[in-house]
């Protein structure tokens, strides 16, 4: 059963890329493209609200989760004390291990919140900071190549990533990679123009801009720079 | 013992659909009615609304419920904080797992809350995204001759599960088969019609109206599509 | 030391029924009389009320006090938020399992409320639905039984069980058997005539009052019915 | 050391008794005296109360608590949303088991709540209701021996253990031994005469008036009796 | 690293005592020097004080702090539904068990609610019951010449222990002694002369007053005496 | 892949220090440099605020946050019952125990909180008292030896540390190395001068301000002192 799109665009639904076999040492890792769903209800305790993830979600797993939480409580537009937060990782019976999965979880809460949707022709991978930088993750070659084979167009990774990426020849030029250093370059990418997203990143800019003091030569936030 | 009906309408209780033997691999499965009951009450606490499920449930029958939560906290035409929701697996006293009871979990309890009546002479199986789109199940064969075996009229399933049904010749043309891809549409069939169910579709009309930005050829909302 | 009554009445006191050696297999059961007691005092958080059930109880009886809530919080003619509920079963120091007490629990808990007296010449079996609908369990010949040694006069059992007790001669016609389908019907036997009941009755009617769309031939509530 | 008082009279300090060697099968239980010490304090949470106790309980002994909790919460003549209340076994560094202190944290809660005095030269054993009825326990003959020892004038036992006192001649008229079926009697027999304590009865006469339809041979609350 | 002061005065900070070898039998104690520091802060929830403990407690020292939580909840002239109170036993990184730190715990937490600062030059031992009497501990002797050792003037010790010292000859006389029966006495003895410490008794002197029904040859509140 | 900067200024980004093989007695230490971020949000609760930890902690890291938090809640501008506070330990997939990255964590959360930037030239160890104090950590030596090979120009140790760097010739004179006794020189050193960091440093002198019967001779704050 196919369980994702690779065209148009949906509210709450992100194409994420997971690895099989991630736990067999040396082995190449077979990469798959795992649909992450989320969605905004009212939250069932006043001013108290949740954030709820499934999908027999493993430790590293569920902290990802909650440093993803830091990020989309530091962006909203509305007040999260008044809703609860969904997360559904798609058929993950077998339980779903790692961070890599922190900015699809991002962007499809996001998109959920604001309701901007989501390319759907477009897949994407990468850990994220408490403070919204893409963070490396592993398996990035074979992630590519699901993503090419699941007939996407667009797929995202960390820029601390880009060098790993080695892919066969067959796979040469048939997809847009794009490497992001933060999340907002990640949500410009993902979400579709619209009035929404207009307020969304207007909203960034203001908790973005930096303190008088820091150093003109540096950007209000740095992604992970290789050595 | 029966412990389920086959005619007439009631509030709150569905004939949900199950598979025993579903561990034991390549075995053939044999399916079941397996009730499922959902009450609303006044909340304990005030301002805290609680969802209970009882009948052993497995983790990822507890995460369906999360999920399925979703869904009914996003259509309900009353507050939630103020409510206590209780869901009963009826005769499970060996324990339940899976997801596939999520459209029979979300079916009872807005039937509950919204107190229009279910029709008995339907079963129906399917699990549910956080958004309301319905994913596919293991063992729909089996359940649709269970269904055939209780006497019942209809039964509901995953569109993307409907080419699986490969019935008995005794089972065939001996009952109504409804795919479905989104809960909108299991409601639509098993709700009885009324004041109510009227009011409940113009509720979930609006919650659907697409954003502005979204491509003209999609629906609001899209099922699991075959590959 | 015997620790029930078996005459006059007594607020938040049920004389249950259980059966020892329900976990060994073929082996015929003993009956008991496992008096079930409630009281009812003023929530100790503001806004909070909270149900403790004490006796070691297994999971089963956990779910079932926790499905027993539903239907005393549906009938409540007080507001719970501000009530903690107390439920012992007395003398299980070896713990308790099972759903068989769920009309007791149930029965107890309603008279503690409303402060109607229970008779105490009376015993009583059953499971119970979130809907307060009656549901089968076992060993209803030994409990029956029991309820003859134990000198009571009315032993109140689910009507889907009234075909599974087969006295032996030495018992027959020594007690009044009531089958029942419901709530209603079990608190209508179980709880002494008084103004209070009066007022518990009219509420509870109001209550089940079917919606308008229901078919005129069905019960607003209705049991498990053989097939 | 010894840790407990045979004269006068304490705030909030019980001499329970216990027995050592309970678990040992027929072997003779040796008793000991216990003491169990409460407080009341303002609470922590606004709005919110709570029942600590301390001494490495046991799962029984921690579910007494909880049933003793409903008689005091019951009874109390202040605001126990308001007040965190602090059970204390002395030196039960083993851990402690069993429900025969029930009447005794009851007592010392109750003390501590209403500030009266407690009679040192005084030992206490029982079981109890929710509803308040004293019920039987082990050991009876070994606690009373252990009070005599201690140099106590009178001992409290659940009046169905009375016929179990079997006292060694040596022992015999030592001490006085009351027979009490309910926590009025122990309060009564325990406390000493005070303002207080003359509100608290008038508070307990208040809350026992038996509802209008319970028949005139029936005491309000009746205790366990002898077969 | 020596993590103390034998001289001077800290607010939140005390010299407690404990034993190494505690739990090999026979063996004789080695005692040590164990600050104990404590700290208030604004709560993180409003109206809702927390209890904070680290140093890897056993359970039993879990208890302890429990039940000195009941003493300086109940001598606190701050409303601690405001307040956070973190504890913290410093080097204890391979655990900590017991409850004879109990007396320093309560003296490091009243000074920091009070602002009043502890002497630094005096060492404590002790048990504490939930209403303030002082109860006794193991292993005396080895703290009151680990006291010594330190350079330390004065050590608090339990009256109901002193009888228990028995100091090698090269310890003799040099240290003062100061057994104690109330938490009252280990505050005069610990901290250091102010206004402050001047309205802390005058509340506690109010806290202490007896009802007037007690026996007039009764003191308020009693130690643990000799038998 | 690098995941930390060594130069510039960021804020809620301290560059702490690690020892790896740290339990593996006495083979030598290696060091790294541990990135920590925090990042403060509005709180999902209203009221309540909560403290986030990730990395993989183990139980005395835990701790270690919980007494930090002491820290941050005192010296805290801002009301934290609004706020959640989100700490990331970045690539400690393994897990990651111990108290010496109290200080950096301490200095991150207040960065985040005053949205003052952090000198990323250097690095820090340090455990902390719950009031504030700098105590000694393992592996410092190894520690500043990572500091230097990853470019930094600064690191802070505790000063009861100071006496333990024994350098290889090649490290000599490589670094300022800098020894500390409370969190404020801590914050002195490590935050960027900014209008923001002068109004925090005017609210601790307010916190510190000692009470007036303290002796003259002794500072408001001491830290742990070589014996
Ligand atoms: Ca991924
Ligand atoms: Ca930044
Ligand atoms: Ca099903
Ligand atoms: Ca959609
Ligand atoms: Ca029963
Ligand atoms: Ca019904
Ligand atoms: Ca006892
Ligand atoms: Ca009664
Ligand atoms: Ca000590
Ligand atoms: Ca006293
Ligand atoms: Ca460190
Ligand atoms: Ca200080």
């Amino acid at each position: 059963y196919k369980t994702f799109h690779n065209k148009g665009a949906e509210v709450g639904t992100v194409n994420g890329l997971a690895v099989m076999g991630a736990n067999s040492g040396m082995a190449e890792y077979t990469g798959i493209v795992m649909p992450i769903v989320a969605e905004i209800t009212p939250s069932q305790t006043k001013g108290h609200g949740s954030v709820f993830a499934t999908g027999k979600l493993g430790d590293i797993a569920k902290e990802a989760v909650q440093n993803v939480s830091a990020v989309f409580k530091k962006i909203s537009g509305k007040d999260l004390s008044d809703l609860d937060i969904h997360i559904q990782f798609i058929g993950t019976y077998e339980g779903v291990e790692g961070d890599s999965a922190s900015v699809s979880i991002a962007t499809a809460v996001i998109s959920a919140i604001e309701e901007i949707p989501i390319k759907q022709n477009l897949a994407m991978t990468g850990s994220l900071s408490v403070r919204g930088n893409v963070l490396p993750v592993g398996g990035v070659t074979a992630k590519v190549e699901a993503a090419i084979d699941a007939g996407l167009d667009e797929v995202i990774v960390p820029a601390s990533n880009f060098g790993d990426i080695i892919l066969d020849q067959k796979y040469t030029d048939k997809i847009k990679i794009i490497p992001v250093s933060t999340i907002e370059e990640v949500l410009d990418e993902a979400l579709e123009k619209s009035d929404e997203k207009k307020l969304l990143f207007e909203r960034i800019a203001e908790l973005l801009k930096p303190p008088s003091t820091i150093s003109p030569s540096k950007k209000g936030r740095t992604g992970t720079s290789a050595a």
